[in-house]
């Protein structure tokens, strides 16, 4: 069984005009990813930034949960947020996982824009479940991952489809149907 | 195949203590659950609160979204949140949807409490698919539905598990999650 690592995008990501931008952390991002990544057995959620401020402010989020009063008010919150780290990038990011597993992450990135190579859900889920090495799925925030982040990628995942053609799901959302479709009862 | 409709009750629902309750109409909770409904089809999405100040805030976010300037700034935006109707209580949610279809719908309640009777996500995907009537799922804000709402189901669907104990996802993942494996590619 693999170990499974998630990283939250802010840079660089594409707006809705395709320009690079960096978007900000939200609160809610990091409460409903990190939910999602404890349910389905993540290892480490990262939230990755280049902003020194937002990190700080990402901090302080996690320790009024983890060691403040939202420790007490609500200790389901706690533990979920106990998954949760923060990275100023990729590199960063990588090297983290490195450290405390010994390998380099294999690199999966999402998109909600179709391509002719990606890997499909069934075949990354029979891989998760047979490769006992680590993973990183990344998240973009605003409108995806940049091209940058993209070239990166070792495999990159089919986008979520559903009967529609409407493909607009919110990050926090596409990462509970991800985790739900890898790691979900069947 | 049938109509499918959401409704997400802030009251009555419980809180930590299992206290009925009436949880705060959020922005967040109507813009997530609305783009899942528009990915996965469903017909209309009921932010359902019996306080009238909230519905008239619902209202408000929508108009910025549907008419005012957040029309213009994101076209996606706009076409989600149109699935959203605001209603009081769950007898108006009924009486709305059989007024649109001619048919009481089934309704189905949602948990993350397991239950000795429930119909499984493959068995309500089934009849979603065969039976040419509108479903009613309902989704409970807060620690979720009260008894006196569990009580008035003709279906209960079981439980999101994934591989860990933790079962606190957030209501707008849980949607998300819901949908996609009732109607997502298989």
């Amino acid at each position: 069984m693999a170990d499974l690592f998630l990283a939250l995008i802010h840079h660089p990501v594409l707006d809705k005009n395709g320009q690079v931008v960096t978007t900000a952390v939200t609160n809610m991002d990091i409460h409903d990813i990190a939910r999602s990544a404890c349910t389905y057995g993540v290892r480490r959620f990262f939230v990755v930034t280049p902003v020194r401020a937002l990190r700080v402010l990402a901090e302080r989020i996690l320790d009024h949960w983890e060691t403040g009063f939202g420790s007490t008010y609500n200790a389901t919150r706690k533990e979920a947020l106990a998954l949760v780290a923060i990275e100023p990038d990729l590199d960063g990011t990588l090297m983290t996982i490195e450290r405390q597993t010994g390998l380099r992450p294999t690199l999966v990135v999402t998109s909600a824009r179709s391509h002719p190579d990606t890997i499909s859900f069934a075949a990354l889920r029979a891989r998760l479940a047979s490769q006992p090495v680590p993973f990183l799925i990344l998240l973009g925030t605003g409108w995806g991952l940049a091209p940058a982040v993209l070239q990166r990628a070792d495999l990159r995942l089919e986008p979520i489809v559903g009967p529609t053609a409407y493909n607009h799901l919110s990050v926090r959302s596409a990462a509970a149907i991800i985790l739900d479709r890898l790691y979900g009862a069947r």
